[in-house]
C-alpha cells in the first residue's frame, strides 16, 4: 500500500471515537424484511440521519476542535458550508465553547439555515453565483484571527467521520453480519475516505461504493485519473449535500489504495430512495443523504444476494422536497411504492 | 400500594428485557436544540418508531410468546388488531418459528397491511362497522386451535412493553437525564402501565401522562373513575393505534396506583407534533405514536422549564397522511414551521 495511505490510520479513527463519543449519538443500525425483499440483498441501514445537527459532519468537527490547541480554539473557527459542514462546526464550537462563524450560501435549504442560526454565533452568506465561498472563508478567517475548518482535506476531518465507519462496523460484527458491499454517499470524499479505513481493516473482502449525483462524478472520475477532478459541468440536482466542486487531495489517495469504486444517481433515484426510507425504515432522508440507498435500489451495481451496508448520512430536507419525494418517488423497478395510496384522510378512516 | 399493583414488577419486566434484547433494536433517545427551544422545556424523545415492525408492539409480542410452552406455541397464534399489535404478533410469530393469522380491519392503513402480509402466515379482515373483533378473533382461535394474543391485558405482554421503558430510563441515565414528566400514547394501556412500572422504581419523583385522541378519553375516565372505562362516543380520528374501545382491566389498577394522570390531543395537534418530529428530530411518526409530543409542544399540562421524556411509539402512517401533517401541520403559539416555505424545488436549489 502506498505510503500517503497511512495519512489517517485505524488507531486514529478509534482515538477520535473515544475523544467524540460522549457528545454524539450512536446512531443505530436498522434493517427491514420489505426493503430486503424489494432489493434482493440483505440490507443494513445506518442511521446517521438521527445523529445531532442531523448529518455526520459534527463527528468531523468535533475531533478537529478537540484536538485544536486550547488558545487557538478561543479565538473561534469559521467554516463555509452547504449547510451540513456549518452545521456541524457550529455545533461542534459550541458544544467546546468557542465562537464560530459560518457563510452559507444564501440559497441553503432552510432547515439548514435556521439550524445553523440556532448553532452558530453568527451566520454570513455569500451568493454561488458570483462569489468563491473559499475565498470568501478565507478572508473572513484571516481579518477575524479565527481558523478555517476545512470540510473535508483534513486528515483530522478523515479521522472524525471514519468513526462512523468504526461505529458501523462494529454493529455489524454485534448482528452477525458481514457486509460484500457498502455505499456511501460523497462529495469531496472525507466521509467516504474515513469509512473506507474503518470498513478495510474491519472487513476487508467488503467492496465500498462512492455515490455522487449523476453529472457531479468528480470522485468517480478521480479515482479512474489519479488525481482530484473538479466538476466541470453544474447541472442542477437535489443532492445539495454532494454537490461541491471537487475532489479531496487528501481523500482520494485513501480511497484509490482501498480499490473504491464511483457510482451514480439521478434525482429521481434520490427521491425514490427517500420515499423508501420513510416507507420501510421510517426515517426522514435527505436526498445526498439517500444516495447511497438510491444506488442500492437503482442496482447501480449487482448487488443481489449480498449483504450490503448502506449509510444514511443526513435527515435536513425542507418540506416541500420532502412532499415531492413522497409524491412522485418512483422507479420502474419497483411497483409497491409507485401509486399514492388512495386518500386515507379524513374520509377512509382506520377506525 | 394496592395489592394488584404488583401483577407486574420491575423483575419481570428485567426478565423480559433479557429475553427479547437479541431480537428488538435497542431505539435512541434523542435530543434537539430546536425542539427544546420551542417547548421550552429539555425534551428526550424515545425514537420507538425506529422498532423492528415501526411500533413497539414486537416488545410485548415477544415476550408473550417466549414466555409460552413449546408445544401450545407451535398451534400458532391469532391477534385482531388496528395494525400495530398484529405486527408486532407476526414479526414475534415468525422469529419464534410459529404460524400466525392477523385480524386486520378492512380499513386499516396500507402501509400496516402490506408489513402484515409480509409478516404473518395470514391476514384475515373484518368490517369496523358490522363485527366485533373480539367476537371474530375468538373465533378464529378455537376453530383452529390456536392462542389469541391480547393486545394489552395481559401481565407478559405489559412487561414486555415495559422494557420500552426500561430502556429509556437507563438511556436516560446515560445522559444524565432525571425526568420531571414522562409522557406516553395510550388505547388500552399496555405500554402506559409497563413503562409506568420502569420509570416509577427508577425515577419515583416523575410524574407521568398517558395521551388519547381527543373524544377517546376512556384511560382519562378510568383513571378517575377507578374502572376500565369505554369510548361512548366514536369520533373520526386519524390516530388509528390508540382509538380501541376499552381501557384494561389488568393495566387501569397499575396505572392508578402510580398517579399517572391522563391527557388528550387534538387531531391537528397530532399532525403538527409529527411535521415537529420531521423538521427537528428526522423521525417519521404515525399520529398515535405522536399524541406524547403533541401533549408537549401544544402545552396540556405545564411543562415549562422541565426535563420531559416523551415515547415516540410508532411510525407506521400512509404517504397521503403524512404528506397532509407536513402540508397542514400548524400551531397558533409557534410560528416556527407555520408557513410552507418557498418551494425549493426545482426552481430554487441551493447550489
Amino acid at each position: 500500500m502506498e505510503g500517503v495511505m497511512e495519512s489517517v490510520t485505524i488507531s486514529d479513527i478509534q482515538r477520535a471515537a473515544l475523544r467524540i463519543s460522549k457528545y454524539i449519538v450512536r446512531t443505530p443500525l436498522l434493517q427491514s424484511p420489505l426493503l430486503n425483499e424489494q432489493v434482493g440483498a440483505s440490507t443494513y441501514v445506518k442511521a446517521e440521519s438521527l445523529q445531532r445537527t442531523g448529518a455526520f459532519k459534527i463527528r468531523g468537527a468535533l475531533n478537529k476542535l478537540l484536538l485544536m490547541n486550547e488558545d487557538t480554539r478561543a479565538n473561534g473557527v469559521v467554516a463555509f458550508s452547504a449547510g451540513n459542514h456549518g452545521l456541524g462546526v457550529a455545533a461542534a464550537a459550541k458544544i467546546t465553547g468557542c465562537r464560530s462563524i459560518i457563510l452559507l450560501p444564501k440559497t441553503a435549504a432552510r432547515t439548514k439555515i435556521e439550524s445553523c442560526q440556532w448553532w452558530a454565533s453568527e451566520v454570513l452568506f455569500y451568493d454561488p453565483q458570483t462569489e468563491d465561498r473559499e475565498v470568501v472563508g478565507r478572508s473572513i478567517a484571516e481579518l477575524k484571527g479565527m481558523t478555517l475548518i476545512q470540510p473535508f482535506d483534513d486528515d483530522d476531518i478523515i479521522a472524525g467521520q471514519g468513526t462512523l465507519g468504526l461505529e458501523l462496523c462494529e454493529q455489524l460484527k454485534e448482528q452477525g453480519a458481514h457486509p460484500d458491499s457498502a455505499l456511501v454517499s460523497c462529495s469531496g470524499g472525507g466521509l467516504a475516505a474515513g469509512v473506507s479505513v474503518a470498513m478495510t481493516h474491519i472487513f476487508p473482502a467488503a467492496q465500498m461504493f462512492v455515490v455522487e449525483p449523476q453529472g457531479y462524478e468528480k470522485m468517480g472520475r478521480s479515482l479512474r485519473s489519479g488525481k482530484p477532478e473538479r466538476n466541470s459541468s453544474v447541472p442542477d440536482s437535489i443532492m445539495d449535500a454532494i454537490i461541491g466542486p471537487r475532489a479531496g487531495s487528501r481523500t482520494l489517495p485513501i480511497l484509490r489504495s482501498r480499490n473504491v469504486r464511483g457510482l451514480s444517481v439521478s434525482d429521481e433515484e434520490a427521491l425514490y430512495a427517500m420515499a423508501v426510507a420513510f416507507g420501510t425504515l421510517k426515517l426522514v432522508v435527505e436526498p445526498g443523504g439517500a444516495a447511497g440507498l438510491a444506488a442500492l435500489i437503482a442496482e447501480k451495481a449487482d448487488f443481489s444476494g449480498q449483504t450490503v451496508a448502506v449509510i444514511c448520512s443526513g435527515g435536513n430536507v425542507d418540506r416541500n422536497l420532502y412532499i415531492r419525494a413522497l409524491e412522485h418517488g418512483h422507479s420502474p423497478r419497483l411497483g409497491r411504492l409507485d401509486a399514492p395510496e388512495p386518500d386515507s384522510f379524513p374520509g377512509k378512516l382506520p377506525i
